[in-house]
This record gives C-alpha cells, structure tokens and sequence, in this order.
C-alpha cells in the first residue's frame, strides 16, 4: 500500500488545513502504516491501534508543541511518532540506536514528556500548566491516560491537586481519559466498573439532559430541586465523579470518531480551568485479529498481518523456559502444597506468569490493579493474617511501592515473598524498565534478604528458600530464558546464606594473579566462561543478603584479587556488599567490581547491551586482565 | 483528678458493658488523662483529644483484637493505648525503652499493624479481610483513616480494591473516615472541598431522603425517574464518590456523639460487604486551646494545661537555628534571586520550614497534599517548562516518590533539588520516620548528586551549589539544630565535588597507625573530636556524589587505615562508596564504615541514640582504637 496523504505529513503543522475527509483519510493511511510497520519490527501493536483518530484529532485541534502532550505510558505513541517527523524511523523502532517505544525528550521537541512507567501524566501536565501560568505563557497542557493508568493513586493525587484552584487562578490542563476497558491484563478494580456505567449505551449525558427536561416541565418540583441543589450541588443531576473534582467532565464520546473528537476537543481547548473528556476507543481498533484478542496483541513478535500470530508450534514447548514460566511453574506448585499461599499482581497477570495460577487457585490470587503501592501492603495486611503472600512485580515497578516495602513489610518484618521479574537488562523497553537498582534499594532495608539465583533450577530453589523464611525476601531474575539447566520438580530450597565454589582455580594461577570471581546471578554463565579462559576461581554466591562472609573470607585469603559480578548497578550493588564485607573483616584486597554502569542503559537486543556494558564472557575476561596488567605495571 | 471509671478500665472487653452514660463518663475521663499525660512527656496531642469518643466507640462495638482495628498514621492512638492495657506506659511515651508513639504489632495484640506513614490503612486492613475470607474466619476489619491521609494516592487504590468481589465475594472492611477537615498543614486539594461539601450543615442524609420523597409523591415522574436509574444508578438520588466505588456509604455523622456513633457502628457491623462511615471530629475536641490552634498542638512539647504552650521568648530567637529554618531562610533568599524558583511540599508546610516561603511568594509555593508521588513528577512537569523546583521532604517520605524519582526526574536529568529533611536518626518518632536509607537509594540513581552538608552554613552553601546544577540533586540534614556554626547571608555555593581536610594528622601518627576519618554530614563534628583524640586525619567529605575521588585516593596514599562516618544506612551508604572508588581505583587499603547499623533504630533520645550506634565522639573513637588493636594482633 502506498500513502499519499501520509508521506505528505512531515510535523503536525501539515494536518491542521487538511479537511475532516482528508483526515479520515490520513487515519486510514496512518493505521496500515502502523499496522505494516509493527508486524515488521514487533512492538506495542494494539494500543496503537487504538490511538490513530485521537492522535490525529489532538495534532489537528492543539498547537504543538506549544501546547504540551503528555502520553501516559507512552507505548501508545507510535501514531503520535510517525505524525511528528519520526515515520522514517519506524523500522529502527526499539533497537539499538533506534526509535524509543515511548516517548523521549531528547528524541523530540514534541516528545514533552518522556513516560513508559504508568499514570505520571497528569502529575506532568499539571506541572507544565502551572508553569505556563507562571511564567505568563499561553498554553495548553494536556494528558491521555488510559483507564487502567486511571487507577493508579498517582493519578488520583494529580486530580486531586489539579481540581482546585492555585493562587486564585484555576490550571489550564485537560485530562483525555482513554477508555478501552483494559490496560495489559483485563481491568479491575471499582473505577473501571464505574467507568463502565458511565460509557454504557452512551445514555449518560442524554439521560442527564431528559431529567433537567422532566423536573422542568414539573415547575413546584423543579423549583424544590433547585433549592436542595443549591445546598447539595449535584443532587438531582447527578455529578460524575470528576466533576466532583473540580474537572469539567465531557463525554463519553466515540474515540474513533473524528466527527465528534475534532469539535469536542475545539470546544474544550477554549475553556479555562480544569477539563475532563471521556473518549472511549477500541484496543486494536481496525485490525480484527487484535481487537478479537487485544492481549496477544498488545506487544507482538514480528508476524505477516494478513496471517495474524503464528500459533505456539510444539517445538516451542520444548525451548527453554523463561524464568517467568518458572516462577509461574512454583507458583503452583507451592500454592498446591500449601494453603497459606496467597499469589498478588499490580496488573501483570501474563507479564508476571500468573495466568495459571489464577485459574487453579481463583481464591488466592489478586491483582489489584496497578497500584503497586497498595499491593505491597496489601500482602502485609495478608502475612499479618497467618497467609504467605508473594508478590510478583518485575524489579523497576517495586521502584513504585518502596515506602511500603521499608514501613509495611520491612519494619514489621512480616514473611513477604517478592518475585522480582526484569531484574538487570530488559531490552527493547529500554531504560525506564531497568531492573537495575533492586540490589541496592532493597539491600540497605533491615531484616530483608535478597537472592540472585543464577539459572532456572536455582531460581526455583530460590524460591522455595524465601518462601521458608519468617521474614521478608527478595528473589529477582532476569526477562527472558536461562542457561537451560533442568528444572526440578520438587520444592526444595537451596541452603541459606551459603554460595557456592563453581570452578577451582586460583591456587594453580601464578602468585599475584590468582584470581576469584564472585558471580551473582545469571552472570555466574559468562563468568563461569571468563574464568575458564583466565585458569580463575568461580564462585555462585546466589545471596546478596545475607552474603556468604565466610565464603567472601575464604576468597580473599587464597586470591590476590576478588572480581564481583552483577546485572546490577555497581553503585550500592552486590559488589559493594563484597567491599563492606571485606571491610568488616579488616581484609585489604584488591576488588574489581563488575556491574551495569552509573547510566541509564537504552533500548537494544539485551546481549548486546550487555556485552556493551563488559557483562559478556570476553568483556569480563578483558577486564579482569586490563586490572591484573595494571598491578603488575604498578 | 482521679480517674474512677479509667483506672477500672484494663481492656477493652471491661468497656463492652458499660451504659451510654458510664461510656461518656469514661470519655470524660479519657481525655482529661490524655491531656495531663501528653503535658507531661509530650507528643501527639490535638488528633488524639479528636478521637477519644470514636475509639471508645469501635472498642465498646467491635470484638477486639479479634475484630481487627487498623488506624492510619497512628499518632491518634493515645486513647486506644491507654484502653488496651498500656495507660501506666503513658509517662514512657515516645522516650528510649518507652511506648511507641504509633501502634506496633510487637507491643500489643490490639495494635494490629503498625502504622506512620499515612494512607496505608485501608491496603492493610483490606489484606485481613480477604484474609480471614480465605481463612474461613469470621471477623470484621476496619480501617480509621483521616481526610488528609484519603488524598494520598495509596488510599484510592485501595478503596477501588475494596469496591469490587473477589472469587465472588465482597470484602467485610469498614472504612471510618475521620473527618476534621485537616492533616497537619492545613488541608488542601478537591477531596477535602468534596468532604467538605458533603459535611456542611449535615443536610445531606435529610436531602438524599427527602428527594426521594418528593419524587414518590408524583407517581408518573417517579416511575421514570426510577426506569432511569436502572440505567444510571444515582442519577436522581446523587450517590457520594465512595458509593460510586462500591461502598455503602453512611455519613456524615458526629464523631464526638456515643450516641450517634455506636448504634451507627452496631448497624455496619452487622452488614456484609465494604462499608464507610463518614464522621466528622475536631481536632484538640475538649481542650480549648488546641481546639483553637491545631497545629500548635498538634505535637506540644511538655507544657501546663492550665497555661498552654508558651509564647516563644525573646532568647528562643538567640538560640541555634535548626536545619529546617536554614533551609527556610534560604528558600525565600533564592526565590528572591530567581523568578524561576517554585517550591513543592506534600503536606509539610510547617514541619519543613515553608511558612515564610508561602506568604511572601504564594503564587510559586505549592502543597500538593499528601502525595509523594504526585509531588515529584509534578516538580519535573514544572521544570520541563524551565523552572527551578524545590522538592521539601522528609527522607523516609522520599521513599514515598521514589520511582518518580527514578522515572520522571533522574532518566529525564530534569534540575529538581531535593531538600531532604529529617535525615538519620529522628529521634522520638521512631523506626518509622528514621532518615536511614536515602544515601542508599539515592546514590545509585544515573544523574542523581547527593550533598551531605557538616552544619548549618554548609547547609546553606550546599542548597546553593544544588541549585546551581543543572541535573537533579538531594540535600540531606538532620533533624533539630546543628553545630551552631554562623550561617552566611549570600547564596554563595560551595565548591562543587570537593571535600576538605579539616583536620591534618595522620602523618604525626606512628607507621601502620595513620588513621584519616571521612566523615559525611553533620557527624563531622564528633569525628573531629575523635580524631583529636587519636591524633587522626579528618576530612569533612560534603559530597556523597559526586564523591570527591581524589581526596579519597589522596588520604589513602598518606594513610594505613580508612574511616567513614556517616548518619545513615553502612549498607549501601556513603563508606560503602568510599570502598567503590578505593576498588576501581585499585587501592587496597584497610576500611573501617561506621554508620547506622542493619536493623531499625527505634525511638529515644537522638544523641541517645547516636551513642548507642557508636556514633558519638566517644564510639567513633573506641571504634577506631579497636580496629587498630586487632590489626596489631594481626
């Protein structure tokens, strides 16, 4: 398919003479061209889908970049991307050195805003419309959440603020909630059935319109009405509940309509003070393979869209599992074998590997939305009941419930169970997914553990072993597959506290270069391959915490130089546990701490990022010998 | 005054007989025991005067302990202490080996979770409802929680949790929503207005009802009205937002009345599913003065009952400044300099010293309520427009935004200063307030720089050279005063990166024995008294990070043992990041990392405190003699 109208759009200044057919067109055009382009790069697919008319109708109706867009997530972007200047870079998107999957500051003036983790926008744009205000600008700031974004307490703590008036004035910023009854995994929680009530039939705004018009054509009535309205505003016409705070609320209106869109957000963009639209769209809208099943579609493969998603052929069942799969796999197992199990998810069901669970043990599985705050102490209200509550929430998004981890959790020390998925390097999703800092954020909280299995089988142990504990503990393993060892079935733990001499090697290395490293987590691999190449001692510590001193003791006594290695951050990581450890025994040895780096690791193929970042066999074999020549030299 | 009928009291099943007018007898007494109490050790005073009729209430209604009472923040529990056994623990309050300010699993069976931080009572509450659902037991668990604390984000995830059925059933929680119209600043944002609303003439029930009166006496308007509503539920009678989510909301009710509020909890006892009840308290009820100023009375010191407080004397303004006043002074001294200066709060306009910055600039002063989150993304919408915010929070509230911190301002490298209050150890507040973590959490943030200023003149110049920056950047300071060093009145920075040696020593030292102390923050000054004793090398450090790398490997050269000393987490802390830049710089050098050790400090006398973890002069000292002795052994 060619574009005509599309390869005509170079920013959105192009769109805003284009008329309301031209840009049924464009919607068109721009659909096959997303749709075409993902299946060729994989990607975030039905969200996209989703958003073509609202992107269009937003670019067309508001001044950008003057006036600020905030996408909340931003994985929905993309038809905002290609509108913006950025079509050509579609097939670059999500590898290394290519277009982001969310929006980016430094990709695009009209990027305003970089998001990728949930329900920050309206906090951003509220931000941005009080410092228009401020600096005496004229500009609009608006942000579009989806409904599942909407149940997240930031959000609610950003209506909260933008629904009353600052300094007298009240803040010029639209919210757009997208509402597409579902966020990854189907919806949950009170707003959304609310949300629900108000999109059903589309009766609402004509409902309220016909009581106005009944209670008027009953005068006595109406003027006893009015009276008790003035006391109880929204009495008779019942106020949503974002006009209840503060917001003109408008809507539902049909998203895929740039008939009602276009006017709609025309009337809005004049209105001063705080304004509500309700659009309601379709995940997947115009591809009828993912409307049909939104969730495989929401961050597909590569695929042939005239076929759909290749089904899952019997060869795959025998590829390695993934280290969610595995999770999944104890998860009901352990459930199985014990009744106090109780399995908890922020909206990540499938990310998390719980769909299983959740049909074998209905009762005691919850997700509770994204709201991760909550559900951290959610499972300590469950742990202080008697129930063993794990929580699994891949490592960046604990990032959201840390106070709750230290206060609720931590200083109770209550036996929490906390899965950590996408711990390390993520890939594609880039640096706001980074499981990068769990160590060192959850390492420094008191009565904590925290275990980095090195392969499958161990993270099933791991598991098992957190899981025994009375107190609460961290396990975290990386997105994707393992090394491929056997899983066992059983629940064993692994022993506490204690790592493990993988290769011997140091004693037959020369004197002052005998070397130890200390691998922790899956990284154990490459460094099990660096330290065969360097005749090295390995060492699988599999705990952070409690580390395994004696072991570090041992090391340091029969090596000259102990080498630490993580898919961490270096900063405050395990090798900085090694460090103090070492301190604490009054041991004065050379230490080489391998780790990610103190920057933020884009969007790539997740090896290549590593071996970037010198966490690949050569790379840490390159560096222990670039340390070990510079002692000699010195 | 005696105490006849509260000196009886031991538990609360001694309440369940009691007649209505033995309860408020009881009420009577309660409050007068608190008031002389309170007077004599200080503490929380005002919300506890507020809630003496309501906990009498829910003890005399509810099956405690095996009903489960949840209070949100905690420092209204006075009245509950005292009725569950632990009235002569009153004069301990809050000192070391003392009762808790806030309650605590491990100091009574009564105090089911321990709470502080606001909003977590409904997540925590909502766990041992399904938990006792999946236990098959039978109790009813219920959540206290104020209008300040339902604005946080976690509060409303919670609620849309509790809403909904889950394995088709709904939860038996009970929400008693507090309502005196304040947390401890004054009350902001669109939930209170609505609350507001709903309390003003306690009209609402009476209209709700009579609404529907009117409308049952015109029979045809009423046979549509109702058709409607089938449609749209709370169309003609208005539902409350919290009906909207699921609960059976009864309210508002007077929260002083026995008479209203035990038969009111008599009835949602009773009921299945999520309830809210809605009462309205004053703060510091029944004692005139507090009625009068809340926040004076909010956490008194000791004073007379007969007198109140007393008015500041002149001498108080001789006295040392505390951090927070530094910080205050140099707030409105940079917001004078800089049209681009906003300064951000949540709910911590007093506590964080914003009182002055607030009336002289009122159009960039902004509480966003009780809303970390919110806070800090907010703060970097603001800085994305180009200007300059200050981000005042406590350390252990930080924790509350920390993946905003992480996500919208690091990734971002947005210029948000951070003003880290109450870092270390906080004294009377406990395990729960304490400043632990954050060199830990922060430091190994990409972007982020964290200054530990030595006193309240390298405050001032810390806050300046933050401000400076073009990046994020924390400034931590502890609680109270500090050395009583002149603060300067320019906005001069200090130097960025560079620590000092403020003590030269060590080269005096025997050989083997040359001893350098890096301290970080305000225990600089008993390391400087340590290091007198011991003849030692001093170096006040200011710079967690950047850390001053050269100094470091500079006093390494020139010294055979490394000492940190730091008012924070050793794990993760800034020794730890002294041992990082000794290993990647491939000295290997003994390392001594004194701070706060890993378990939770709990609540006592600061300095007390401090002693304890061998923070002062004299541990700082035997610490390093110690270290020494046993390297000699060696």
């Amino acid at each position: 398919m060619t574009y005509p109208l599309l390869s005509r759009i170079e920013q959105p200044a192009d769109i805003r003479h284009l008329s309301r057919s031209e840009l049924k067109q464009l919607a068109t055009e721009l659909r096959d061209h997303l749709l075409h382009s993902v299946s060729r790069t994989g990607g975030h697919l039905s969200s996209n889908l989703g958003t073509v008319e609202l992107t269009i109708a937003l670019h067309h109706v508001f001044n950008t970049p003057h006036d600020r867009l905030v996408w909340d997530v931003g994985h929905q972007t993309y038809p905002h991307k290609i509108l913006t200047g950025r079509r050509d870079r579609m097939p670059t998107l999500r590898q290394f050195g290519g277009m982001s999957g969310f929006p980016r500051r430094d990709e695009s003036e009209y990027d305003t805003f970089g998001t990728a983790h949930s329900s920050t926008s309206i906090s951003a744009a509220l931000g941005m419309a009080q410092g228009a205000q401020i600096r005496g600008e004229s500009r609009r700031a608006v942000a579009i959440i989806g409904d599942g974004a909407m149940t997240a307490g930031m959000a609610f703590e950003a209506l909260n603020n933008a629904g009353v008036p600052h300094a007298g004035k009240m803040p010029n910023v639209l919210v757009v909630l997208n509402d597409n009854d579902m966020s990854i995994s189907p919806p949950v929680g009170a707003l959304n059935r609310y949300l629900a009530r108000l999109m059903s039939g589309r009766f609402y705004t004509a409902a309220r319109e016909s009581a106005k018009q009944v209670l008027r054509n009953a005068p006595p009535l109406f003027e006893l009405a009015k009276k008790l309205e003035e006391h109880a505003k929204g009495m008779v016409v019942p106020a949503t509940i974002f006009e209840e705070f503060g917001f003109n609320y408008v809507g539902p209106i049909d998203g895929h309509d740039l008939d009602s869109l276009i006017p709609t957000l025309e009337n809005l963009r004049d209105l001063e003070g705080p304004q509500f639209l309700h659009v309601v769209t379709k995940k997947g809208y115009g591809y009828k393979l993912a409307e049909a099943d939104p969730i495989a579609y929401h961050g597909p493969g590569k695929f042939d869209p005239a076929v759909g998603l290749k089904k899952p052929s019997p060869t795959d069942a025998l590829a390695k599992p993934t280290f969610t799969q595995v999770f999944g796999q104890w998860l009901c197992d352990m459930a199985a074998a014990d009744p106090r199990l109780v399995g908890i998810t922020p909206a990540m069901r499938e990310g998390s590997g719980m769909v299983e669970f959740h049909q074998k043990f209905p009762g005691r599985y919850f997700d509770v939305g994204i709201a991760e705050q909550h559900a951290v102490t959610f499972a300590a209200g469950l742990a202080c009941e008697g129930l063993k509550p794990v929580v699994a929430i891949y490592s960046t998004f604990l990032q959201r419930g840390y106070d709750q981890l230290v206060h609720d959790v931590a200083i109770q020390n209550l036996p929490v169970v906390f899965a950590l998925d996408r711990a390390g390097i993520v890939g594609a999703d880039g640096a706001t997914h980074m499981g990068a800092f769990d160590i060192a954020f959850v390492r420094c909280i008191p009565n904590m553990s925290m275990l980095t299995p090195a392969d499958e089988a161990e993270c099933r142990q791991a598991l098992s072993a957190a899981y025994a504990q009375n107190h609460p503990v961290a396990v975290r393993y990386p997105r994707g597959a393992g090394a491929g060892v056997p899983v066992p079935t059983d629940l064993n733990p692994m022993p506490w506290g204690k790592g493990e001499v993988r290769r011997e090697g140091g004693l037959t290395q020369p004197a002052g270069q005998r070397v130890a490293i200390l691998a922790f987590g899956t990284l154990l691999y490459p460094a099990l391959q660096a330290g065969e190449a360097l005749g090295a001692t390995v060492a699988n510590m599999r705990f952070v915490k409690p580390l395994d001193a004696d072991l570090v003791k041992q090391l340091a006594a029969e090596h000259d130089l102990i080498v630490t290695v993580e898919e961490g951050c270096v900063m405050g990581g395990a090798g900085s546990a090694v460090a103090e450890a070492l301190a604490a025994a009054g041991i004065a040895k050379p230490l080489l701490v391998l780790g990610l780096p103190d920057q933020f690791v884009e969007h790539g193929d997740p090896a290549k990022l590593l071996g970037l970042c010198g966490l690949d066999a050569a790379g840490i074999e390159q560096a222990i010998r670039t340390r070990l020549a510079a002692t000699a030299v010195a």
